[in-house]
């Protein structure tokens, strides 16, 4: 969706773009390219240069300047692979859309750290080719079905090279489209993974208030949903501070920022909300219909890093303990208020 | 509204509760005695142990423990001169609900900082007794209707002596109300004062939605009210170093946590969501029918100081400069995102 959406503030500067397929996509490539609205985003794209699906992803980049990847966390390694030949011909500057985290060691082994996905994804490339590919990473409030209706939208570019960076933000400004540059890569990549497990978690108050017979408005959950969401930028902080990135970071458009913008706009917050009514998690995965859940993707990959990680205090981590047990062990949504802002 | 709903907590710990009225709380009063639904509230309040109109204030506070003040800002040097009397005969633990922010300078004088409101009641008490009156405050995002409905509710105490702010804690905590000691006295009130003025521009997105014909969901302005929401914290967290307050309290309950709940609950909103729309600010306050809008009293008390302050750097601060513009000289609604983020 975030890939198919940047395609408009791209043509409106009227680059040549050629949307791509992933090996998932072919619905949404035949409907593009017949000219018929996105399948998820219900709206026509403006006139693309091309679209393609996956089997022309290597002639279809050939020429290109510089190749936006916008993958789910999942699909990294692929995306690695199918573009090594393409970066092997020629190195080309790299954006990257996916949020998420990985831990820094193969499974079965206890990571030391997390890592962010544009390390992840320089490391699933090639020796020669990881040494010379330093990737971009889009953060902050971005609802795609926004950017596509060109609502105002300020996001954050982030990379080890910031040279690459402003010139990506150089080729993508518009007047609806800002960006902000920031140097905190591995801070900044941390913050966008977090937000959707923190927003699981606020998600709850309105499932609460739901279950109790509430309706929608000023008096509902929200003195609950407000305590939630201040002590996950706290912890965000925290986690941020953990794997060296810098104390700035969770206050600004990639922690606070992202974290209103999950609550207000997506699946995650209806998946938090079923769980705050009193659904079992298995029960509310159900009722997700198969809508990819990334708070659970990233929970699976902090509680890994958590029992591994020596050196970090849990107790100054209670909310993202009771998310782990709630989204990951089926405990019962019971939020552990008297821990909080203890630090 | 916040004196009537702490009254729900005191009554629940088993405390003896005497409601008094300020002059303008007759109908409040009259209700409330009448075992009638709290006018604002539109709920009936515990029953307590009695509720006073102003004139009798001196003596139902004559053997108090202890005293909770619930006056708006405006009503600060009415509340000192009225508990004198009280005071000087032997002095109390005093808890403030009242947010806001004075300039500490008489009118026509420049101010050199801002004054919280503890501070604002002490100085306005005669000089021995300010000497020894520590008041503590409640910061945080508590919704009134909220509170009296015993929905969980997290705030912050804080205050000069915070062994009183102690004591306060053990005698109002509850299951439902939780309260967290915070030892920057400073920060915390200004953080609490400030979230009126940025609650204010983050509604603009709700109207700007709302004029171009968009209705509620998930597909609005969110984009937009998320880069204003982090921009208000950046610039409360600069506000707050600039009085001396602590680096981490924007972060945190006080700063954060209730931003989003004023947002999500309050007047403050709404009329920042009829300047989005564009109604001229003289209409949108006509608009509010008479209702307090404490965001404009805050505004015109920061631009008296920042016109004042020479060591604070203004084009840090530029949704808080187009926040004045807007509030105070009635200039149309268009947020400066280009100067986001600059510092």
């Amino acid at each position: 969706m975030m890939g198919s959406a940047l395609c408009v503030p791209l043509t409106d500067r009227g680059h040549t773009v050629r949307l791509i397929g992933t090996p998932l996509d072919g619905a949404l490539v035949s409907a593009v390219a017949g000219e018929q609205p996105h399948p998820a985003l219900r709206v026509r794209l403006p006139a693309l240069s091309s679209c393609h699906p996956v089997s022309e992803l290597e002639a279809a980049c050939v020429d290109a300047d510089a190749i936006v990847i916008g993958v789910s966390s999942a699909g990294i390694a692929w995306a690695a692979s199918a573009l090594a030949p393409v970066l092997a011909r020629r190195p080309r500057p790299l954006l990257m859309l996916s949020k998420g985290l990985e831990p820094d060691a193969p499974r079965g082994h206890p990571p030391r750290g997390l890592r962010v996905l544009t390390e992840a994804f320089r490391l699933a490339l090639p020796g020669e080719l990881a040494a010379q590919t330093w990737p971009v990473a889009v953060c902050g409030p971005c609802i795609a079905g926004e950017l596509v209706r060109r609502t105002p939208t300020m996001v954050v570019f982030t990379g080890q090279d910031l040279g690459v960076a402003r010139r990506f933000a150089d080729w993508l400004e518009t007047s609806y489209y800002r960006v902000v540059l920031q140097a905190d890569v591995v801070g900044t990549q941390v913050c966008a993974a977090l937000k959707n497990a923190y927003a699981m978690g606020i998600g709850f108050g309105a499932g609460l208030h739901q279950r109790v017979g509430g309706e929608r408005g000023s008096v509902a959950m929200h003195n609950y949903e407000a305590a939630v969401f201040a002590q996950a930028l706290v912890e965000m902080q925290e986690l941020v501070l953990s794997q060296g990135g810098g104390a700035a970071t969770a206050l600004g458009l990639a922690g606070s920022g992202d974290l209103t913008v999950t609550c207000n706009g997506g699946r995650t917050g209806r998946f938090g909300a079923l769980l705050g009514m009193g659904h079992a998690t298995r029960e509310a995965i159900r009722l997700m219909q198969g809508a990819t859940l990334e708070c659970l993707e990233v929970l699976g990959v902090l509680e890994r890093f958590l029992v591994a990680a020596q050196h970090l205090d849990r107790r100054r981590l209670p909310l993202l303990s009771h998310l782990i047990d709630v989204g990951l062990h089926g405990a019962p949504v019971d939020v552990p208020f008297q821990e909080f802002f203890r630090a």
